[in-house]
Order: structure tokens, then C-alpha cells, then sequence
């Protein structure tokens, strides 16, 4: 399955529930930012070490948050019209503009000095 | 380009930069909220009409926070081992089963009753 | 009883449980975070309608997330030597310098065009 | 100065711009946790030595960061007739009862096994 199945196959399901009048942008964007907020919330207080174990032991339900977030992703996408791969590959080609790899590589230090580093724009 | 394509190439990005260092699963957890809550800026105090408009004047800075949430999300599955395709399909059946169609469906005061409605666990 | 009274009542309570140790800067503000968005959770999918019913029927859980965020933002300030109310008052001057009233009154329209308003600073 | 004047303070900013018309719960739930991810941004892809460092070099930036999430809280609070420093005291009370000192003490390992510790419920 292709991302552009599994978003014919979120659309199928929204509508077959008729939810659609409730999936606006802006509460769209709340949920994802939840969904985010529920995956963050395996890892609160927690060392590498055990941010380790907690994936070892809950893998299924970190798995399951990953998946809430995509679908919301994907269906907002698809409902703005917006290529979700066709955005990340343009990203990922300004992230290479912004960060050119010879100059940013191995400065650890650097790194947190960028506002979000590869990620983002503010 | 599939998202398994993506995925190599974001691989590629953070490795040229030496980056895998700081892309732990709990920072990349808090990145992924981070880019959340900054798509979802866009709409802060805004009514359904405003964030149309919104939508329209600035769609390649929203397209670029969708895309952000994306390249993390893509990056997280891939470094924990998560097929991030099946892990959506897998959900969306999950949802299929907790919502039946027939029982949900034009239910708008019940829905938002439902926790997270089809998006979550909590 | 008043914030600092509050703010020693934390302290007390995070010792005798010898929890200073998980209480670092960075999971105080996912932390928080995580509160910010359990409180939104509330208010996920709904009308303003709906927003206001709800408020009415989840009442003392609603009160509950917003002490949390309290609870954990007077910690934090407490631990990095911040005077929380001071903070908020010099905020607030702030914010008055930076949005005139007679320049910015009833200007609905304008109002979502300021990045965040007077809450913030990107 | 206390909250109630601080309260008082920020309802007159309001109202001499006349904003309260934006200021509804929903909204002013999205701004703190929007307020909440900024604070969290200082921290993002940081050691805990780093997030020290950050502290100090950006000590009134974060502090201005903290004072917009409180600034929001109290107003939200204020609009919903909640008395935040009352609601503060009886989480505690109920935390307390929660998660009993000799229960729980030094538990450093138990620690992260609670869903959110003492700070909230799901």
C-alpha cells in the first residue's frame, strides 16, 4: 500500500461516518497536535536509557500514536489539496539549501544553536 | 516518489550532517509537537472563514509545517523500526472496528463525545 | 493563600517524595506541554456551543488540567529562580508598549494577523 | 502584587483593546499550548548541560516565554469563574493523597511508571 491508498482509505472511512463536518483545518491541526502531545507523553521524565525500555515495552502503543498522527497528517493534507510526499522532497531540498552538509557536519555544538535546526521555519 | 523513498533520503540528509546523534526518540517526539503547534499557530484566534483566508494567503508556510511534521514522523518510524505505512493501516481498521459505521454515523453530538473520536487512545 | 504559599506546598511535596531529581528544566516544559494539551483535548471537534456545554459538564476535570499546568509552571519557575508574578507583570508592560489600545482597538480583523497576539513572542 | 491583580491587569489590557471577543476557551486553550511548545523549543535537541547553558543565555527570553503561558492561564482561569490559586491548592491535596510520600519515595525507577506523575490526570 501506497500513501495515496491509505488516504482514499481515511477519506472512505470519514465519510462512511460522515465526520468530514467536523475535520476543518483548525481542529485538525489541534488533534494532530495532541496525538503529538500523547506520543511525547511515553518519554516524559524519562533517561535515554529508559526512554529505551518504555519503546521495548509499550512498542504497540507508540507504534499506535505514530499511526494517529500520520492519519491526521495525511487526511488534512489530502482535504488542503496538499501532496504530502511532494511537500516533504521540497523541504528536504530547502533543509539541504539552509544546511549545507560541509558546514553544519559533526558541530554538535552547533546544532542546538539552530532555532530548530533542519526541521523548521519560526 | 514513495514514502519509502522519502524515508532514504531524509536518512541521507541527517547522516551527511552527522545528525543521528540528536535524533533521539524523545527529542524527536518533542519535535514533531513543536512543528505541531506551529502549524496550528496559523489558525489561533481565527474564525472557519478567517482560516480559509488564512489557508489561501499563506499555503507554502502551512504546505512547510505539514511537510516538517512528515519528515520527523517519517524519521521516528524509521529509526524505531515502525513500517509507518502499515502501522496507518493497521490503525484505520482498529478505528473501523471501535466506530461502526452504522452505529456513529451522522452522530455529530455524539461525536465529539468520543475521547479522541477516530484519532486515539488515550 | 497566596503563589508563594502555593509554590512551597510544591516544593514541600516534590521533596518528601525526593522527586527534584526528575524535576529538570526540559521535562518540566514537556510537562506542561503535555497539560496544555490534555486541557485542549477538551475542546477537540466542538462548536463554541459545544465548548460551553462542555465546560459546564467537565467542570472540576477542566479546573484540574489547568492546575496542573499551574502546578508544574510555578515549579519550574521557582527552580530557575523566576519570579512568576513579577515575570507576568513585566509581560504584560510588555505587551502594552508593544499594542497601543488606541491603535489596535475593536481592530478585529487585524487581531489574527499578529503572530500571537499579545501572548507572545516567536 | 498578587494573581488577583495580576488578573485584574490583564483583563484591563483586554478590554481596552477589546478583545475579549477573541478570547474564548477554546482559543485561549490553543495559545497556552502554543505558549508551551515555544518554551519548550529552548530545550529541543538539547543535553541537559546544554539546556543549563541555554538558561543562561536566554534567561529572559525563557522567562518572558513562562510569563505568556501564565498570563493565559489566569485570564482563562478569571473567564471561567476558576479560582486558579484555590484549584492549584486542591490538586495538590489530591496528589498528595495520590501518590502517599513513604509510598513512593526515592522510587526513581517507579517514578516513570506513573502515566504523568503528580501532574495530571489522563
Amino acid at each position: 500500500m501506497e500513501l495515496k491508498d491509505i488516504a482514499a482509505k481515511i477519506r472512505e472511512f470519514r465519510d462512511e461516518r460522515d465526520w468530514a463536518q467536523f475535520h476543518n483545518p483548525k481542529d485538525m491541526a489541534i488533534a494532530i497536535s495532541i496525538e503529538a502531545s500523547e506520543l511525547l507523553e511515553h518519554f516524559l521524565w524519562k533517561t535515554p536509557e529508559e526512554v529505551e525500555s518504555r519503546i521495548e515495552a509499550k512498542r504497540s502503543e507508540i507504534e499506535s500514536e505514530i499511526a494517529d498522527i500520520g492519519i491526521y497528517l495525511t487526511e488534512l493534507s489530502d482535504n488542503l489539496g496538499i501532496d504530502l510526499l511532494a511537500a516533504m522532497e521540497r523541504k528536504i531540498a530547502v533543509n539541504e539549501a539552509k544546511y549545507p552538509a560541509k558546514q553544519v557536519k559533526g558541530s554538535s555544538k552547533k546544532y542546538s544553536e539552530y532555532p530548530e535546526s533542519h526541521g523548521g521555519e519560526s
